[in-house]
């Protein structure tokens, strides 16, 4: 079995009944699904039946590496959450990079499912192929740091990874995240309060196992070319981080500001990447095997006390808790951002759904009585801290808040809702769709809602240069950014597969091209060295196909239908200020590109998979699932 | 240019107004049609007018060779000739191997486009990048062999390749084909009666230039390994050539039999691989670069005069002209297949037009009469041999016949149709669609009529050992030969996307896998190492996936509907004899298999390809074209 390099096997846990099981995976599953997020989905469509209580015992909780994960090669560090999600009611994924993920195929696993509901809070120990069950009463209500450290302590070693939740997952906060080393975040779609549903608060991994290669040489070799390659064009992401995006973005117009009226922000070099590394910056963090060290890991002393413990924020948290909000201080970003780790709630809803609370606070739907005295103007950097930290305790109006901007909207009335910027519930990243079309085909049709990491985004397209990674997709004629006509969905969609590839086998999306140095064609020889599979791209290519199919039928199952595949109004109404002032995307473009996208799918005109399209993808077991 | 390999240049003649022109092609247009199939489908698409006479002036014939057609690799020495059929009414298209594709790049051209009717017979000559119409009326009604001879003398170089017409062509038999050096055919659709049509006896072709390639050494280190493989397991082609079938076929019930009635021939032995090879055999011919060689060059003396020069009769043709006409002798196939060399005409057509005739003959529906006397029987070589000529010359009951079994057996009537076993006019090659389903979709989907090669067969992926050369298409379970479900339709499909890119890249089925030992990630590896493309498995896989739609719509527009994607009746009735004795195919589920396809292809309930499908498939020129 461990030809294809990996042990093949899954935990099943059972809170409620407090039962462990292990199960040994065939071959050809993780063939079809690779791991992550379509192996998950695997699982959900089998074994979760629609319409239950994302926050009930009776949700599934997966966690998942892939059969590549832990191999020693940049990028396959990443591991998948998933489960019904609290925020959309739909599929709910997220992805996290850093040490878990190998750490758990070290231990034996590549997988675990958990289902019930603890009695009390417990946490799992799982180290060399043997797991159990621990009190976690003494851990219940500790923020993450502390948590951290306590089960490391307790359980005496200092190399263990754990995968935890803070008070706001506990608190069943709807866009709650999970953190692996206080540093990588399962951010997105409230998987921290699954996990807080279960009175679960952590998951601690320890192994000694290494990941048999299939062609150990060949995998080197793909490896060291992939390194050689980064070593003589390291590009910024190593320097600046995700943070490099910020200064560009503001020039080209799309750098959200003030939740979404605009593109520009006044104060946007206050908060950039160069900025930080010449301030706040004090290391650089990165994930198993990775040379990039994309991570950032900031101090502050005063005004607060930002710990380089929890890392440092990435450009969705800068312009979620800065430019969104109309804040242009680095150090209160920085704290905003250690609060949100301490507490485990996802930076990007955090700041959306503040700056939601901003806009309407602006046009006097909301007032201090509504937020406790707190003045949630935008610019406000006091309140925005103030606020995120309610939200993490569920505290005063961040009760409110902690709902999501959706239900948050729905409960303030008054027209609140046309200030709350989600798309399937889950609220917006840090992308301005109207300067990005074919990212606004993304947010719009990406199963888990408005999702930034759905497909690569449409600037790296529009010139032959920027092509040039992606040729073996067969993707040859650049595209304007603004272009939304078929081929930009047809972009859209094969990128789509390619993303949701990287997904399923746990690949980080700043290792591999386009962005990073990993060629398509190394890719799947490192894959093959790997596992002897004798892949190809277009078998990748069809597992990530195949995922969308079934996050579809998933979606389907619990009541989404083709008017879910839309973008808040605002993106119909022009950009205020900046390079892209005035633009606005043409509603019946969109939807017609909406439609496009289904019929290149193999989906009807609503949006449903066809049946054969079904069996073309080797899902034939769906078809009874698709109403 | 030469970057990628290749010259880049069509010729376009047209012969009413004997103009010779060049065009520089742009490399965009290789990359996403390769050449062969999917070139000549862009051109027939761009530039003929449907509902055109096939066999009139406006008829365009494509000659096309492809970027990588020439390059010193085994199989990449085929290439297309395509036109409209005068046999189907369709998409006409026939490839061939031998020496004359890669002799069209070394003088300077990748494809000949030619239009238009010329006054007298004439024949094309090409040298070093120049071209030349040269009077043919001395080589009108010469037999093949006189005209290559006569064309080698003249042009005074015996290193020139020629293709060319017998007097087949020029009588516009409709299933005539082209031959160069006498041995290798473009069989199929009647295209040597389009080139008749146009007054074309040849095209001659010579030239010094060598291939450039991107990356040289690696080319040659993949072409190295594939041969390493090769001599280390050479398999039978070598030795036994295509009629290494014959005797398999028939152990399992399907050697197809006195005009399909049976799957078993009693005299079987009497013509297979081994029996050739055992005793009229005298070489083994091949093709450009090929260590294979897999064909077969015989000689006879007596009863009949047979010589090696026109090689010698493959499987296709062993049994069109043997088992399907109930005839077990060999050397008298052997002279069936010079006389159809000779006179130009396609032993497929040849051989099940004659088994048809030979049916109504038993039938009563056809008498000496009607045949002029010869007593057209199953069994009886002598009437075969005559009536082979006849087509050839178009004599007598002959020039009946040589319309094609449809044609003929409408104007025969009573009930004849019945027995003319045909897929769109195109008659049934030798491959039993009830012991293989998946060909049985093939020969109704086919956009050129009943095609064997259409895709790899069924029972090659009934095991796990079977499938093994093709896990990087994703196909990873065994099916059964039997097998209709949609399963099998994604087979089937995913396999016509990759035999359609063999089609259009020049490439033949017997040196790639599933036949032959160069593994598709080879394949890829060797294209690129060719043009430097940087391309996948995805995108060679996506060029063959449009040339099934460039072809469907091609048909569509001279009207075929959904209703020719059938089978004759015959195959929804019982086989009789042999192992699969009573075997049939249900046509309910027939039908629904067609169906299926359509909807994995991305088209609609008719057939017709989806707007955005095109799109998808970078086609949206063809928008418009769809009805």
């Amino acid at each position: 079995m461990d030809i294809f390099g990996h042990n093949g096997k899954i935990l099943r846990v059972d809170l409620s009944r407090r039962t462990i099981e292990e199960e040994q995976v065939p071959e050809i599953l993780y063939r079809r699904y690779l791991g992550g997020g379509a192996l998950s989905l695997y699982y959900l469509l089998k074994e979760l039946k629609p319409k239950v209580d994302p926050l009930g015992p009776e949700n599934l909780l997966i966690f998942a590496a892939s059969a590549v994960t832990g191999t020693p090669a940049l990028g396959f560090s990443r591991y998948t959450v998933a489960a019904k999600s609290p925020l959309t009611g739909g599929f709910g994924e997220a992805e996290a990079g850093g040490w878990w993920g190998p750490e758990l195929k070290f231990a034996g696993f590549d997988a675990i499912l958990i289902k019930g509901k603890a009695e009390k809070p417990v946490y799992l120990w799982i180290k060399d192929g043997k797991a159990e069950l621990r009190d976690a009463s003494h851990l219940w209500g500790q923020l993450a740091a502390e948590t951290h450290a306590m089960i490391r302590k307790e359980l005496g070693d200092d190399r263990i990874r754990i995968a935890l939740i803070g008070p706001g997952g506990e608190k069943l906060v709807r866009f709650a995240c999970i953190s692996n080393e206080l540093k990588h975040f399962n951010g997105r779609v409230g998987l921290g309060a699954v996990m807080g549903s279960k009175n679960l608060k952590a998951i601690a991994v320890r192994g000694e196992k290494k990941m048999p290669l299939f062609a150990p040489e060949r995998a080197r070799s793909v490896v060291k070319e992939v390194l050689e390659t980064y070593k003589k064009n390291p590009g910024t992401m190593g320097e600046l981080g995700t943070a490099r995006a910020v200064m560009p973005l503001n020039a080209g117009g799309i750098l959200p500001t003030r939740n979404f009226v605009s593109g520009s922000f006044e104060k946007a070099e206050a908060i950039c990447g160069e900025t930080m590394r010449d301030t706040i910056l004090v290391n650089r963090g990165t994930c198993y095997a990775c040379p990039i060290r994309c991570k950032r890991e900031v101090k502050v002393d005063d005004p607060y006390k930002v710990d380089p413990l929890y890392g440092g924020p990435e450009y969705e948290t800068i312009a979620a808790l800065g430019s969104l909000c109309g804040i242009g201080d680095l150090k209160a970003i920085a704290m905003g951002n250690q609060i949100c780790g301490a507490y485990g709630i996802d930076t990007i809803s955090t700041g959306t759904t503040i700056a939601f609370a901003m806009e309407c606070f602006g046009k006097g739907i909301l007032t201090t009585k509504d937020t406790g005295g707190i003045k949630l103007e935008f610019g406000n950097a006091e309140a925005m801290l103030q606020m995120v930290e309610k939200i993490g305790k569920r505290e005063g109006f961040g009760n409110l808040l902690a709902e999501g901007a959706k239900i948050a909207a729905e409960k303030i009335g008054k027209g609140a809702e046309n200030y709350a910027l989600h798309v399937k519930g889950q609220p917006l990243p840090m992308h301005e769709p109207r300067g990005k079309t074919g990212l606004g085909l993304a947010y719009a049709l990406s199963p888990t809602g408005a999702d930034h990491i759905e497909a690569p985004h449409d600037p790296m397209f529009a010139s032959e240069a920027g092509l040039k990674s992606i040729l073996p997709l067969g993707i040859i004629e650049p595209l304007s950014a603004l272009d939304l006509s078929s081929r930009k969905v047809r972009l859209f969609s094969y990128l789509q597969h390619f993303y949701n590839m990287f997904n399923s086998i746990g690949l980080c999306i700043f290792t591999a091209v386009p962005f990073g140095p990993m060629p398509c064609n190394a890719l799947v020889d490192y894959v093959n060295a790997a596992t002897g599979w004798e892949t190809s791209l277009w078998e990748l290519m069809k597992v990530g196909e195949r995922q969308s199919s079934m996050a579809r039928i998933f979606n389907l199952r619990e009541g989404f239908t083709e008017e879910d595949d839309h973008l808040p109004n605002r993106f119909f109404q022009s950009l205020e200020g900046g390079a892209l002032e005035g633009k606005k995307i043409d509603p019946s473009e969109f939807k017609q590109a909406v439609k496009a996208y289904y019929q290149m799918m193999g989906w009807d005109e609503r949006g449903i998979p066809l049946e054969s399209k079904l069996a073309e993808l080797e899902l034939d077991w769906l078809k009874s699932e698709r109403i």
